[in-house]
Formats: structure tokens, C-alpha cells, sequence
């Protein structure tokens, strides 16, 4: 990942803040000929707010998401890619001053206020609780473009822990994530969930949560040896994301617990000129390449700071202080992050897609005959 | 990281088969006058066999590190760098045959045999024993050079867990780690490893290991928000490590298990213009930045395949078949990794020094005057 | 010059099609700190009509920039940038359909109809004389940013050549430059070109012109050797310029016909510790470095196609055509491309004084004592 | 070009200085299963000193070039490309001290003697005749393996002015380039430079000298629009090359003479799915794409610093003097460039083939059905 951009054929250039005028980003590289409706990217942007089927009336996001290029109408309706650079942008409809007065701001244990002001002497303090959302909102979009890029390829993320409490995963249901406001994949862990969480609002605190990203369908051969690792990539990709403190493919920090014999996937024959993995410990991802196996990606998202209990802080002006912040807050960060999980693992995707292909061409196909030199 | 390089204005680009003609770095960016010994990459070559003291005889690494450009010979001894790229090589001693005559070579599992095949129809079946130790050569020497941008910067590494053993972090002790075999900083565990990979080699058997780095004295402000988030970069650079499966910042994947109070780190007034944090949960980094306090990465290494016993794989003409390799093996690839987890980190520092000090030139210094504007 | 995105420290993505919703470019990298307005913005955009004195009232660009963050309001007034990634954008008043239905669009001779079909299979055929001004606007935007960066730094352009008729440079005076329609240092040239002009436009034609670029004060030092260098940088983004067919430093093609005796600048002791070249046929550029004498680049813009007399052509489906524009023409583009030249030129610098900053740090001194090792 | 690195798929780093201990590049991203020789390597180098039959016996140049990774021994002979990067190294046969005890070195004019010690404080002051030819070497090896990603194009070169006396192009004949010293292409003027720099290289003078590249059968479609441009990647590549001071393409710098009727290239129906340009004012490119025409790109080199008369100098010391180097000089550099100009030029096109397949895949064909939408 570099500086405002990320991806290397495929990039995303973001830009904005939360509170500005506006928010937005910039896709370059897309491929031509790609379809996609201002609807789909809407859609993804209101699955930040999970718990509602997507038959009944969507309550649509308040920010809404504008395309400013790249894109020409389709006869029969939508969008189309024309290569060209994409811009998304999303408007702020409460714009706020832009006066910068509160000179003896304290800083706020756990947020980035500190590291911003030692970093660049000056910094825009102005925050709020829909920042975080529509922070999300440009790389949610940006993922939506991304997924077209891979048809037949499915990112699907959940959340599999909150606090200390883990989902049991032998009940694992797609089809049950849509159904809960926790992305949550196990129906017996939801109650366990809401009446933890509860407990943590009304006490004004807030957990940390795991968010795990499954990606199905990938061609194998993504990623290169090396250099431009995909598993690399998606670390990046993942621990870039507010509040995420730890990222990890298939096994793991528990790969570490594991002997040998455990950790290797064995292969047979599979269809489709594919092998076919008795296992995945390696989350789709052998020597940074993708095996063709479902790739799984987790990340760990740090609690919000406590703001109803007054904090030790210090302030620009190098007093000590206390701070703390008075409204509502969100208990759990963690959950709204796995859209944002999805849309990273579709950009990392489409990115090493590209270059795959750039630097390939028509992919080699397994198996080979035996007296074939390549 | 992109390509074959990573970092943006320390830049370093690996090429070579371990097992090939040589391997090697060129390392471009790297600021003038900084001056370094070819006896100081070699001990850090050399350190990736500890156990030895460094007062005795040192047992050297049979590959030697070369100098090819980017330096002159300082008067007073040893070498200093001229701005201009150091390309730094290291020659194989006994080379092997190019012929690729295996062509039905089977794959091993858990190894990046059939990715590299499935990616580019062609692969260099030729591996080893000693491949690991020579390709971690040259970033192990990179990272001497990056650690000559960063003076009164320490990065230190230690292996913190074995299979299911995990030290006891109140017995920490930087000294002990150079005094054993496993890099390990809590003395009372080292029996403890000894007899558990004793065992785990009879029985022709390998285990994960998890690795943590800690970079003390790193100046507040490096990374940016938005975009080039150290962290971001950190997890990368250690995802890109051969074997790794996991990266994690701070508190890491435990940050999910606490609560907002438990987890932020509080400010109180500090020595030298910083802000003293009364616990570092956050790992030294906030909101990409970082915040003067110490960096803490960790990463989980995967054991390697067992290869005394029969796997089950199929073949490059995909046929079903077994595979195990004979001769010695390495029961815990972990431990070699320490060095080049230091070296990773080291590199990325100087990166994001460099790329600050051109962003902002001089640093700004908290605290600030009550009435400044910056 | 890569993708969307040139530079390297201080970064411009540019985005939009000039006929489209929007126009826009993402300044990132930019150094913190920094004030500037609105108004100065706009008035470089105005720049691009040349002709009228900035003391009487000036027409507006129609086309409006507007800032969407990366700034703060400064308490005196105008803008100060925060380091964060400054979003420019420029709406477009007038929008037209999206719809491609013009299939079988036959394409325009020297223009990029062909090209655009030929590489994606599909292109947004809608052009327009207004086209043209609005694609440059976004560059002269960020152009006005770089500005910024370089405080002492002059960039000043102008037309030197309009087709067979070129300026008396023994009478280049840079007060007469904003007081005519082209850009011209030479007040005797000017009614010569406004009679080429008018017959050119009479006759329905067009003709080509050389642009001319120099940079006042710049610090010595900026570029690398090898890598990075300064002139190479300068030469891509004056290239990228619309109908740029090439590009020169200092002496440039003539420098072929020059002896060795008669191209090196020699150099004597100046003032303030640089020396004083005795004349500047390099351009202010030797190994791809600044010298500290004025950077000297010109481009060659391309004459704009002949449109009033039909030109053979062939069409999308592959029918063998002719076509012609109706409608008010450009007779010189070459004229409106000075205020781009001057802003590319601004961004390279920029960049490049924040990559020396970032490898270099403090530069050092020339001279240096007859001892110093460095 | 950026950096030590130019491209972004097929990408070339190179180190060393040429009077070190080598010389060298990697290229990474080069596709796999492509087919080249040393030999056919080590020929390109030797084309550096034209004026050999190649069914003579060819004067082999001392520097021999290896290759240190990335490739396997075919079967049939010759290596082939892994994917993976390959390292080309060339060692200098006779190594020189490093010690750099010139300290009051005096700056040479035209060179880059200062502006290196004011970027850097520090230089490598060991230069000689023989480190022009070495420098060129890795360019031309990188060139060389280029090549094999476009099989079907042909990239040629030749000088078209010594100085004043400019070649004939109505008697350009490609077979004579290999028959003469100076790689012209037309043999009457071939006597008449022998005689002008007979003369120049007596006064111990030098000349610049104009060089033209051809590439041809270049597929449609290289480059994009807006970005990444292909004229834009060629002016950095051509700009970068050592004593270049101007880069055109097609018509260039004569293109400000023209008319838009005069400039202008009319199509008409051709062969293959691809229009015919009845003229190549553009030099095959348009938009910044590539058309399918011949690409046609001018470089000129300034001539070398005369060295027997005494020159006005500085020193790093601050002290006024003079100057003058002895002994054998090279009375035309711009010929040597010839290899390395087609060498940049197989390295840009190499870059946009991969970006180009990257992005879009499989390319369109033209003509479109009248009823296609893409």
C-alpha cells in the first residue's frame, strides 16, 4: 500500500475527510466494459447497516455516492467502465466550519489526535460519530467497482468474535449474516452478542471485535513469489483499516501452535484441472500465491476509547488534563468494519488480477503434460 | 510493498534463487555519509545462528556479503555511502545444475511448489536445506544498512512462543536473548524448548513459533494518516516473510478481547517535549502513526511440512502420487526469522523517516505554544 | 510519470473527463503548514485567457475550483493546508447525456479517437472546443498548490515560436508577457502573430507553436543521478501535456550541433556559496541535477487538425469516410498550454524538492572546508 | 521513470557505478517461458563498437555479462525466463581503490562533478573513458531481454546529424547501419562524418549528434489516455539517457511548423483489422496511445566537454581555477547512445505490453460490428 493509493494496476486513490465538503476516491486501471449500476454501490454502502432483507424498503444511506468519470450509460441501463479513471464522491450534507480554534484541544487517549499534531504541527480536530461511517463509505464503493473485475469470485465477510466471546464455528451460515445487525454467521451466537453488548453500552464502554473475510472462487496463480505477495498485500490492505490492530490468512497465530502434520494441506485430484485441498490451514495462500482454495483473511479491530469515564490525557499546549466525550457512542467498531474488510479483499484482488495477467498473460493450466517443458 | 521492492524512498529491491549464482539487494535512497563496516552486515548474517557469544570466536557465515556500489572507503576505516544505490551480493559457493529435467515432480504440501507451477508453468524445482538461511541473507543486510538512518534507534527481536509454549513475559530479559539457541528472552522457558523440539526432531516433526520485534526510541510522527500507515506497511513487510501467517500490532488479536477502558493508553507529561504513555497497548502506533513509544509487531511463523512421513499430493501431470524428503530438516523455521523480522522492521523505519522528513522537513515540537496556529 | 498519478513525495491524481460531471485532481504529500487561497487558485486558471491586466476586472473561468479537504481556514484569512490530501474539483455547468450512440462515429485524424477504440472497445466520443480548457484547469490547479512548496522559486512560461515565426530573444522582456494574447516576451512579434493568426483562422487552419519554461532561484541538488532524474521527470510530465510532441532542456536538439567548447558553462565563484556559471547551455540541468541556473525546458504543441476541409478517415465499423467539424476552432492550442507547462513544471519541482529533503535532509554546503571527508 | 526503477510491470533496477566492482540490473516482472542467450545478450553489448560484420569474428566486449537468477537451461538450449527476477550482473576486470582523497577536486564544466557534490556532500569522483561503455551495458542487456516479450517488433536505431551535416532521408537504407562506425543509415554522408570528426577529434574537440529509434509492428493500444502515457514514458526513458538534452516524437519540434492539413495523418483502409495512415506526422502515437504505425523517436546527445584547452572552473574547495583532462577522448558520444536508446524503447514497450494486457486482457479488434456497443 502507498501513500494515498493502493494497488499497482488496479489503485484506489482516496481522499476527504469524514467532515469535510466531501469525500471521494479515484479507481484507475479498471479494465474496460465492465456493467455496474449507482445502485449496486449503493446497496453495498447501506449493508453498513446490516439487519435488514433486501426485499423489504432499504432506508437508504443519507450520503449518497456520485460518479464523476470514467463511465458511460449503457443502452440497456447502468453503467459501463470506459478504462478511464473512475471518481466516486460522496457530499457532506452538514458541512461545518472550518475554523480551527480550539487551539488547547486535548488529546483523546486511543485516537490518532496526538500522532497527528506531532506529525504535521497543525491538524483538523473536527470529528464525530458519523465520521467513522462515512470514512467507510469511498473504500465500500471503491469495492463494489472492484468486484466486477472478478466475476464468478464471492468476498463475504462476518464478524466471529466480540469481546470474549467466540462463535461456535460448526454452525457457520452465510445466509444467517444478513439476518442479524452483527454480520454474525451462528443464529445461537446473536442473543449472546446483543445481551453483551447491551451491558457494554449502558455501562458507556466499548469492545474490540474479529472480523473474518472469506473469498471463494479465486483463480489460483494471483500473487507473485518474492515480490508482490498477495498475502502481503492483503496485510496491508486489512491492517490499514481504523482500528485494526492484527491481521492474520487461514491458520494464523495458531498455525504456531501447530506441528507439521497439522499445518499441511494435502492434495488429491480435483475438477477442473485444479487440485482439489483435504484442508486449508494455508487460507488459500502458499508462497504468497493463491491456491485456488477459499482464501480466508481475518483482522482484529481495537476497541473505541471509553468516553464516559473522564481519561489522563495531555493537551496541544503540553498540559496534563482529562477529557471525555459526552454522547452516544458505538459499542462495537468491529462490526461496521467488515464491509470495509470485503471491499479491501475485492481491490487486493482485482489489483493482483491484473498483474497476474499483465505479467502472464493466458494462465498456464494444470496439469501438464509430461513431456511438456512449460 | 510492490514488486520485487518495497519502501518508497528506501528502497530495497531483492533478486536471486537461493540455490541459484547468487542473490543479492540493491538498496537506492539511502541518504549519504552514513558509514557502516562489512563487518557489521556480516554479525548481522552471522546472527542468524545464535548461541554464541560475541566475544568469542565467531563461527562466520559461509556466504559472504559483497559491496558492489553506492560506497567509498572512509579514511578512518570501513565504509560510508555516497546517496547513489548499494548493491550488496552474496555468491554461491557450490552451484547446482539449471537443468529442470523433474517434470513430473510432485508437489510438496505446504510449500509453494504447485503455486509457482499453476502461476507460471514453469518453476525452478531445485530447494534445500540451505535455501532458507541464504534467502534471508540479503534482507538481513539490507536491514544493517537501513539501521545506520535510524542512530539511537534500537530493534530488537525474540521468539515468544514455541508450539504451545509461551514465555513468561515477566521474566523478559534482553540479555538472555543472544545466550541461546531460540532467541528466547525469558531463561526459565529455554529448557523447556530444548526438550519439546528435542522431541519434536526424533519424531522427524516441526513446529510454529511466534516472533516479536520491538523498536524503542522511534521518533514520534512517522506514517501518515489516510494514506501510508506504518502499520500498514509493518504487516506487510512481516506477512512478506517466508512462513508467516499473522501480524499483529500491540495488543493485536487481544484487543478484541478488551474493553475501551482496558485498552487505550493514557497521556501524563513526559521527558524531551513527549508525552509519557502509562501503558502501550496500542503498540506505538496510533491511527498509522507513530507516537514515541515503543513499536511492538509480532508475527506467527508456520511449521514446515513434516517430511518424514508419506503426504498425500499429485504431480505436475496430475497424477496422484506421495511425496516425503529425506535428510535433516529444520524443526523450527521460526527462530531463523528473527533477524529478518528486525531487519523488515528496520527497513520500513527508515522508509517512513525519510518519507517524513520530506513531507514535512523539520518536525514540528510539542508542545506548542497556547497561542500558535501550528 | 505513472498512471494517473505523477510524482513521488508530493503527488497529483488527476480524474474526469472534461466533458463530463466533473473535473478534478487529489494534491497528496503536500507538506503541512502551507497558505494559499482560493482566489490565487482561480486566478491561475483565469491565466489561461491571457491579454488582460490583473489591475482591472477579470473575467472569471466560468468554471469554478472548488477545495474539498486537505485544508483549514487559516485565522488571517485564505487556506493552510493540514498535510492530508487536498481534493480539487471543477464542476462541469453544462452537462451533457451520457448515452454512446454514436456508433459508427468515424475518427477525427490527429486525435485520439482511434487509439481510445482501439486499446478499451469503447469510447465517450463527446469532445468540444470547451474541452480542451477545462482538462487543463485541473493542472493549473495543482500547479498553484506546488507553488506552495517552493517559496523564492519563480516559474514563469512563454510562447517562443508560432509556426515559421520566432521571437527576437535579444528582446525578451517577461513584463510584456501578460500584456498580449500569446504569452510573448517580444513586443515586436506580437502583431506579426496576430496577422499569421488571423489568416490561419480565415483559412479555417491551424498551426503548432514551442513553449517556452523557466525556473528562477530553484535550489541546487534536486534530482538524483542514475535514478530519479530531475530533466527526465520534466520531460514526461511536459510530453503528457495534450499535443506535446517534444520536449528540450537548455541548448535541447541545438546542443547537436554545438562543439564541446562551445556547450559547457564554465563556472566562476558567485555569491551566497554558488558558483556562477558563465552561461547556461545545460539548462539548469547536468546529470539530471540542478545546478542552481535557471532550469530551461521548451515543448512543441502540435498544430490542432485542419477541420473546416474534409479529411479522409475511417469509422468504427470499418467503413472507409470522410469527416469535418463545423464550428469555431482553436487556430493555435499551443497558446493555452503555457500556464500547463508552468504548472507541470511547479509539481516536478515540488516533488523533487521533497524527495532531496527526504534522502538528503539538511543539503549540505558548497564550498566545503579544503578537509571535510564530506 | 522513477527512482533506480523505471516501469511498472516489466520493471528494470539498476546499480553500480561503472568504475566499481560491477554493474548491474534486475528486471522483475519479466513473463515467463520466453527464450534468450547469453550470446544473444552478450551481441547487443557488442554492438556498442558497430562497424563488425557479425559473420566476422566479433571483437568480444571485456565486460562479459552473467546471469544470476531468474532463468532455467532449456533443453534445447539457452535459458528461459521463470517469472521470477532476473539479475544481470557485469564485474569490472580491473577495480580501482576506493579511497576518495581528491578533495580539492576541481569541477569539471558540462559534468556532473557538482551538482553531485552539492546534492550529496560526497561523490565518487573516479571516472574514466572506459565508464561511458560500462554504464550503457546494463541498459543494452536489459534491452535485450525486451525484446523477447514483443516478438514481432523491431526496434532500430540510427544517428541522423553529426553536428551540422544532417543524413538524406530519401536515401535511408536500415541495411547500412551495421556497415559503418556510426550506425548511419545513409551511405553518403557516412565520409563525410569520417572526415568532420577526423577533424574534431584533432582540435581535441567533441560534437553532438542527433539519434532516431524506430520501433515497428508495435501493437495498437499501448499507453493510455490521460495517464501513463506512452509518448510520456519514452521522453523520461530517452531524456535519461547520459548527455541527452531533447526527446521528439514524429515530426517533433517541426511539428510548431506545420498546418493541421500539413500535420495531420489521414487513414484509409488496410490489412489486418488495422487502419493505414497515408503519413506518421504523429510517430505512431496519438493520445498518448500507440496507433500501429511506426513509432518514431528522436534523441539528442549535447557533445562531451572539450578536455585540451584549459576550462574556467570551481573546486570543491571554493577556489576559482582551470581545468583540462588528458589524454584519449571520444569526439561523438551520441553514437555509443544508439543501442541504448532502442534499448529503453524494447524496455517501454515491454512495460506498456504487460500494462496494456493488464488492464484490458484481451485486446478489442477493429473493426466493430455497427451494431457492437463495445
Amino acid at each position: 500500500m502507498s501513500f494515498n493509493t493502493f494497488g499497482h494496476l488496479f489503485r484506489v486513490t482516496t481522499f476527504g475527510e469524514s467532515h469535510g465538503v466531501a469525500i471521494g476516491c479515484v479507481v484507475d486501471g479498471c479494465p474496460p466494459n465492465l456493467r455496474f449500476t449507482l445502485d449496486e454501490v449503493q446497496a453495498a454502502l447501506d449493508r453498513r447497516r446490516p439487519g435488514q432483507s433486501r426485499f423489504t424498503t432499504q432506508r437508504r444511506e443519507p450520503d449518497q455516492v456520485k460518479v464523476l468519470s470514467g463511465t458511460l450509460e449503457h443502452p440497456e441501463g447502468g453503467l459501463v467502465t470506459t478504462g478511464t479513471p473512475i471518481a466516486l464522491l460522496i457530499e457532506n450534507v452538514d458541512q461545518r466550519s472550518k475554523d480551527y480554534a480550539d487551539i488547547a484541544g486535548a488529546y483523546r487517549p486511543g485516537h490518532a489526535d496526538f500522532t497527528y499534531d506531532i506529525k504535521y504541527g497543525i491538524r483538523d480536530h473536527r470529528g464525530g460519530g458519523r465520521s467513522s461511517a462515512r470514512e467507510t463509505a469511498t473504500r465500500v464503493a471503491a469495492g463494489a467497482v472492484a468486484a466486477k473485475v472478478l466475476p464468478g469470485v464471492t468476498v463475504r465477510g462476518a464478524v466471529v468474535r466480540i469481546g470474549e466471546i467466540e462463535i461456535d464455528r460448526s454452525r457457520w451460515d452465510w445466509d444467517e449474516v444478513p439476518n442479524n445487525p452483527f454480520f454474525c454467521p451462528d443464529p445461537q451466537t446473536v442473543p449472546l452478542w446483543e445481551a453483551y453488548l447491551d451491558g457494554i453500552r449502558k455501562a458507556g464502554s466499548s469492545v474490540g471485535a474479529v472480523v473474518e473475510v472469506v473469498a471463494e472462487n479465486v483463480p489460483p496463480g494471483l500473487g507473485a513469489p518474492l515480490y508482490a505477495k498477495l498475502d502481503a498485500d492483503l496485510a496491508s490492505a486489512l491492517m490499514g483499516i481504523n482500528a485494526a490492530k492484527g491481521v492474520e490468512i487461514g491458520e494464523g497465530f495458531n498455525a504456531a501452535r501447530l506441528t507439521g502434520e497439522e499445518n499441511a494441506d494435502e492434495m488429491r485430484l480435483g475438477n477442473e484441472g485444479k487440485p482439489h485441498f483435504l484442508a486449508n490451514h494455508a487460507g488459500g495462500i502458499l508462497g504468497g500465491i493463491s491456491t485456488g482454495a477459499p482464501i480466508v483473511a481475518r483482522f482484529a479491530v481495537k476497541p473505541t476509547s471509553s468516553i464516559l469515564t473522564p481519561r489522563l490525557t495531555v493537551d496541544r499546549a503540553g498540559q496534563e488534563t482529562e477529557i471525555f466525550t459526552k454522547g452516544r457512542h458505538d459499542p462495537c467498531v468491529g462490526i461496521r468494519a467488515v464491509p470495509v474488510g470485503e471491499a479491501m479483499v475485492w481491490c487486493v484482488l482485482a489489483d493482483h488480477l491484473l498483474r497476474h495477467r499483465g505479467q502472464v498473460g493466458a494462465s498456464p493450466h494444470w496439469p501438464f503434460a509430461a513431456s511438456s517443458t512449460a
